[in-house]
């Protein structure tokens, strides 16, 4: 099935679309019902504006417990010649809200009062007194709340088009009103097409995919005021597609049909709009998400837009947020999401196809004074991408990108003041990061991680890009971990070296060890293939150091130039068939049931700029490094020595 | 029933409440529960963090549709010089997303390949050729998704205490998790008491309130992420409220009493608490606020938390943040809410008593390069100051508030992006700036308008302080609008004057005409009572106005120095019988049914500076004046008159 894919500009497929919903009558509120006024009601989009059926007071209402008088009959009253009103004629006991008697216009609070009986004797009835002695004037009004002082019956409460808050639907009430009337939720048809997709908790064998772009969907229709209807996953068979096409273009008011959007050889989506109804677009020019279709389907009702989304997970929830919310937001009633933006400093460059608008998932930090961008892995099959996004940099097509250092616009998924409280950690990964990101939690602290390898992190805390830096570099002279490249690094910088574990390195192979590797000399064996891990990460360091004491040529090594970012994926390497070793900590391995082959016990630093070590964003990292429960359960990792942990190995002032 | 109240510094009740909860084993996740993983989970906190079951992707995935080879096989391949790779041995179709084959390392776009036949011939089967042929070499992991890429087996995905979001039951999903743990729902019991309650929906007589701080309160714990239960109506009884607080602890994690919390007579939650359990906190320094109850219920389960909430729909409203957010987030394993700050400049004077920590709502809107804030009614029993309100400033015990031009920090109901398409109105009130607010939310703006009559709004403009104001302003010498007031206040500033509305002014009397009002001389009557608008407001002017041209002695209208802020107001309080006649526009006194006394018609302006004139901000002002179905609307309205609405009365540049 061969469907012409042409990427057209991000702003004139939304041009087409929004000429399409007009001409199909779906450019506005899709419909209106009343529901009862409870906590039902909130989050609904109020549809017709709420004009106050009643005053609020509906009467003059007593502010206070106390004696409602005239205030005329109090001219005259002082401290030392009190006055004495009657009960019943010029005083009357009033509980807080209360009316006010026709004749009455001020209320005295009771602790200014002195009930007193016949006899002008204080009174033990309080409340029902023969009279009351004041000692001063009350103004008109005093106490009072006046009718209408909250809201005056006729006069505008709300306007449509409100996200109904919980205080709005108390206003809503105190005017006299018991129902409201909101937009309909609009109803979204999600069809998960693909014969390799396997539903949620099913097992999954090579060459099948967990089908959950459908659930990512169905959250942002709710996220977003709609009601979602996810069918079954539905085989790449284009007159299925077609028939659960038509099926769900009867009831719903969107149908979204998952992957198949783009012109491979089981890409039915264009055609069958093609086929059925009118095709408008097929191919946006923005990244990710590109092969985005746009359509019409007719139904009985009327005409059903159809929007092709592309498979990628990323771009699943991109085209989500690019097309699907701003048509709720029309069919609503109310104003689209509009994320507030942030200046921020991007810490490395940022390339993008010239063509296209591309959205580039970021970390945003505040580092010092300064807020960092940093750029997230850009596949659009990484779903932790937007998982650990803070936000988005778009470039614009016509940029091929910008600069390390550029100020850029980021339009946060995060409040400024969640970035805040983020920890921005920059250097080599380990596993007791994620547990401490996971411990900071509680202290209501975000680490966020970027590992660009030990010696990229000293580079960050050089160029003022991060909070702190986790390193583990052996001087190959002195043998000595981590201060003699902090002091050729950041020579004039005040900081900490604190200790965060003892990790032992070795080499991964497969269960059995089938290649029967040894040691480090069994690298430069023709039937062993390796892979590395990048330049300046501390267990490159380790390699280079071990094949110099071993005096082997790194290009002896088959892999050498190949690169892994992180102990697990050069631990994934080695599981996958890939290659038959690399190096790296016993954690990984053990955590991809691999076999391990010791070398090394490691010293890893957390180097801290004292700025930073003695900040209040900071602290908690010091509490955990001497939390017992933190401690141990870095310790149950295999291969893990915390018994240096939280020991200060320099501090540099 | 006497109780002692006593206000304690707000941070001594907080501390009291955690104490407590600490004691009563109350201070962390009250439980966890595990769910499916589909769009139910949306927003529920994690409760234990999310480490990867499986890698994502699971095995090396093609990127693209394509043939999977060998990357050495293809070294040396060229424009020029083709190489041929032999199908099935060398070459084989996978789609994106297959596994590639455990011999290949690479995948060829189709689009760059060649299918041959078998005499080297183009191939017609695209996807079983016999062979294809290629013109560049590519290197290994080209195309490929290698296992992880996204996520690898044992890292932590995301921690405990997200609030989960459509991407994050993505990454758990493809991670391999089928269910997730979630803290479970706190269950709150919502108790509104009070014997002048009466439910929303059913009819209200003088001296009863409607019910509603309850729906309040449900919606805020629905939004915080709790589960309420509304109990119905408690009259103000000590046994029954103390059945139903017992009722209620059995199986409730919180309890909240609404009303009845002060020391008043008709006020049973202090002594309940005391006589069931442990009275912790009875009054705290908060206003509005401050008659709150804080303590402990014995239940078999435990103990359970009780809040006395106070009965003021405000209090009520930040009773709930100030208290119950902050222990739903502990509940929950969240962060609590942290609201954004800004720093806004205050346009009034804002005092406040010494010994609270006192929450003053304010409008926030940016005109020019200057935040404002703006303060509202200060009445606890004004829901409707919470519902305009942008943010609080919190003035703290200490402060007897500020000055006006001092910069405060605003704690923000709204996005800064949602101030930033704020327009702010300060002048006169006309019913139409209220129709004008509703059709601009289609335009996505907010009219945020501040009543302080027609010269308020000049001196506002004067001072910066608005985008726009209302006038109505009668020149005595000239007979003329508006302008003369200008060119004496605002002489040397670029403005358009526009024409909105013109309306009829004229006496509001109660139906019937009880005491044959027919004009201006009637005021002075000994038995009329007036109420007059406020000092700068247009009406007040058109009264002194009148009365200088029948040489009336304002001293001798009863009620001239009494003031009224709105038409609706004034209305109301002729409507209620407060006084028996007011001066007003014809609208205001239809909408509350009285009898109306022509007096005048007058015209009524909109004044904008010019470098708001011309603003994206304010364009769709002009547009609606256009708008015939906003020119409808307001004729609709009784004595509008909009002939003119739209025209420039003069533009100074």
């Amino acid at each position: 099935m061969d469907v012409y894919l042409h990427d057209i500009p991000l702003q004139d497929a939304r041009d087409r679309f929004q000429t399409g919903l007009k001409k199909a009558g779906l450019d506005g509120v899709l419909g209106v019902e009343e529901i009862p006024l409870d906590e039902g009601a909130l989050g609904r989009v109020l549809a017709e504006p709420i004009w106050a059926e009643i005053s609020s007071p509906h009467y003059h209402a007593s502010a206070m417990d106390g004696f409602a008088v005239r205030s005329q009959d109090t001219i005259g009253a002082l401290e030392t010649a009190p006055k004495t009103l009657a009960y019943q004629d010029q005083a009357l006991y009033v509980d807080t809200g209360d009316p006010i008697p026709e004749w009455a216009n001020s209320v005295i609070p009771i602790e200014n009062v002195e009930p007193v009986d016949d006899d002008g004797e204080m009174a033990e009835v309080v409340r029902k007194p023969s009279a009351i002695r004041i000692r001063s004037a009350v103004s008109p009004w005093s106490n009072v709340r006046p009718m209408g002082e909250d809201m005056v019956a006729t006069q505008l409460v709300i306007p449509a088009g409100q996200v109904l808050r919980p205080v709005d639907l108390g206003a809503i009430a105190g005017c006299g009103h018991h129902r409201v009337s909101v937009s309909r939720k609009p109803r979204v048809a999600i069809l998960p097409t693909g014969t390799e997709l396997v539903p949620v908790g099913e097992p999954v064998e090579e060459g099948e995919i967990i089908e959950y772009n459908s659930i990512v969907m169905a959250a942002q229709i709710r996220a977003w005021g709609g009601k979602a209807d996810r069918s079954s996953i539905i085989p790449d068979r284009y007159q299925t597609i077609k028939d659960q096409v038509l099926k769900a273009a009867r009831d719903h008011d969107l149908i979204l049909v998952n992957a198949g959007s783009s012109a491979g050889s089981e890409d039915y989506t264009a055609q069958v709009v093609e086929d059925l109804g009118r095709l408008l677009v097929h191919g946006v020019a923005v990244r990710p998400g590109h092969p985005v279709v746009i359509g019409f389907i007719p139904a009985e009702k009327g005409e059903v837009p159809i929007i092709g989304v592309p498979g990628y997970p990323v771009s699943t929830a991109l085209t989500g947020e690019i097309f699907v919310e701003p048509l709720l937001a029309r069919w609503l009633g109310r104003s689209p999401r509009d994320p507030q933006e942030i200046e921020a400093t991007l810490t490395r460059k940022m390339t993008s196809p010239a063509g296209d608008d591309d959205y580039v998932r970021v970390a945003v930090g505040k580092v010092g004074n300064r807020t960092l961008a940093a750029p997230l892995a850009r596949g659009s099959g990484v779903i932790t991408s937007l998982v650990r996004a803070d936000g988005i940099v778009v470039v614009p097509s016509g940029s091929q990108g910008y600069p390390s250092g550029e100020k850029v616009n980021v339009r946060l998924y995060r409040s400024p003041d969640e970035i805040e409280k983020t920890i921005f950690a920059v250097g080599s990964h380990d596993i007791s990061l994620d547990i401490l990101a996971q411990f900071l939690t509680r202290y209501d602290r975000r680490l966020a991680s970027a590992n660009v390898g030990s010696l990229g992190g000293l580079m960050a805390l050089k160029r003022g890009e991060a909070h702190l830096a986790g390193a583990h570099l052996l001087d190959p002279e002195s043998g000595e971990y981590n201060l003699p490249y902090i002091r050729e690094h950041l020579p004039d910088r005040a900081l900490r070296v604190i200790t965060l574990v003892g990790r032992t390195q070795g080499l991964f192979v497969r269960p059995g060890n089938p290649k029967s590797i040894q040691g480090i000399r069994d690298l430069v064996r023709e039937d062993v293939t390796f892979i590395n891990r990048q330049r300046g990460s501390g267990t490159r360091l380790l390699l280079e150091y071990r094949l110099k004491e071993e005096r082997i040529d790194p290009e002896d090594v088959r892999g050498f130039n190949q690169e892994e970012f992180t102990h697990l994926t050069a631990a994934a390497a080695v599981a996958s068939g890939r290659v038959d070793c690399a190096l790296g900590i016993k954690a990984a391995s053990e955590a991809l049931d691999l076999d391990f082959i010791p070398l090394d016990h490691e010293r890893y630093d957390l180097i801290i700029p004292l700025e930073f070590a003695e900040s209040d964003l900071i602290k908690p990292v010091f509490r955990l490094l001497n939390d017992p429960i933190f401690r141990e359960t870095v310790k149950a990792r295999p291969g893990y020595d915390v018994s240096k942990m939280g020991e200060v190995v320099e501090e540099i002032s």
